[in-house]
């Protein structure tokens, strides 16, 4: 659909939003028509909230999590266990795992994984920082937590391969069939890691 | 989903981001981690042209449209037919029409329909306008182009009442089975407006 903008602030704000991803044309102007019924000032706090967290957020300089100071707030809290390190894609992740509330270790945002299609290698990623990270001291274990892709296990691979002269111990969280999966829709390659990564019944 | 955000400038992006219709808080907070990885400039534009759109967008003083300026470039446009008046719900309905490229008549924005359950009532919306502008003459005939839900039928019945004292012509948008509709899965209240509202074939 072309459509013609009877004003040209309309069209500005609604190329804008369009270029945010999985914004089509269509939804960006319902977007922003809803937004010229709003107040002023809800399109002020709007606008203003995506520039300041732009401008302001930072990067711990040890995880490389999204923070408000120079380390966050996982990585300076005193009772987590300093002396694990979970390694993930992204922030996203870090959250999921906060979610689960499972986890009292500390991580390491990679920041994406290896993908030479999307022209992503090593050097792309905090993978050199976290090397440096596990020489420092003080880690006694690395776990992997990325997406079971193939870019995922490429990049699991690399990072073993890199940490392999420090000693220090590297696991990979389990893969099996997911809870409330029904087994006959889950395909062979799940079925099959599934089958070789059995463990002792507990009840 | 209740995420705990490491950065509360990130949390209150994702806080605004998810107030947009339709937004998730999972979209929200995608949109946000999108924008983090853009040039400050590019957040920027985004703020300024959602602020200045909202700030600067003027309402045309005869048809109610969106525009620059006191006047919208429909109403001043010399070779459009001023004699045709189209009725129709809001901003979206205007371009949809001009996308037709079949009408030269002159339009007039309601800003909603009659809808008692939300509210909305016919003093909500330019009606008083809509029956001004017909009684300043020049006006040959309004076309009710409203949604054929039974919130615009009760608006064009509400619109036809109160211009039937001016001796306009009224009309409205022809109803029928849409393009490329297959006839056996229309509705039965669409198949019989269609039947009843059939014209000459002309070939």
């Amino acid at each position: 659909m072309t459509n013609r903008f009877s004003s040209s602030l309309l069209e500005k704000a609604v190329t804008e939003i369009n270029r945010l991803p999985g914004i089509g044309s269509r939804t960006a102007l319902r977007l922003a028509l809803h937004l010229l019924r709003q107040d002023e000032g809800r399109v002020e706090a709007l606008a203003d909230s995506l520039v300041q967290m732009r401008q302001g957020v930072h990067y711990c300089q040890t995880c490389h999590n999204i923070c408000d100071a120079e380390r966050c707030e996982i990585c300076s809290n005193p009772t987590r266990d300093s002396h694990l390190v979970c390694v993930v894609e992204d922030v996203q992740d870090v959250m999921a795992i906060e979610n689960t509330m499972q986890y009292r270790g500390l991580y390491h945002v990679l920041g994406g994984v290896i993908s030479p299609m999307d022209g992503i290698g090593p050097g792309d990623l905090q993978i050199e920082s976290l090397v440096e990270r596990v020489r420092r001291g003080g880690v006694e274990e690395v776990i992997l937590a990325l997406s079971p892709t193939m870019e995922g296990d490429t990049t699991n691979f690399y990072i073993f391969r890199k940490l392999e002269e420090t000693g220090v111990k590297v696991t990979v969280i389990a893969r099996g069939i997911a809870q409330n999966d029904e087994l006959q829709y889950t395909d062979e390659v799940t079925l099959g890691r599934a089958l070789a990564g059995r463990v002792p019944f507990v009840s």
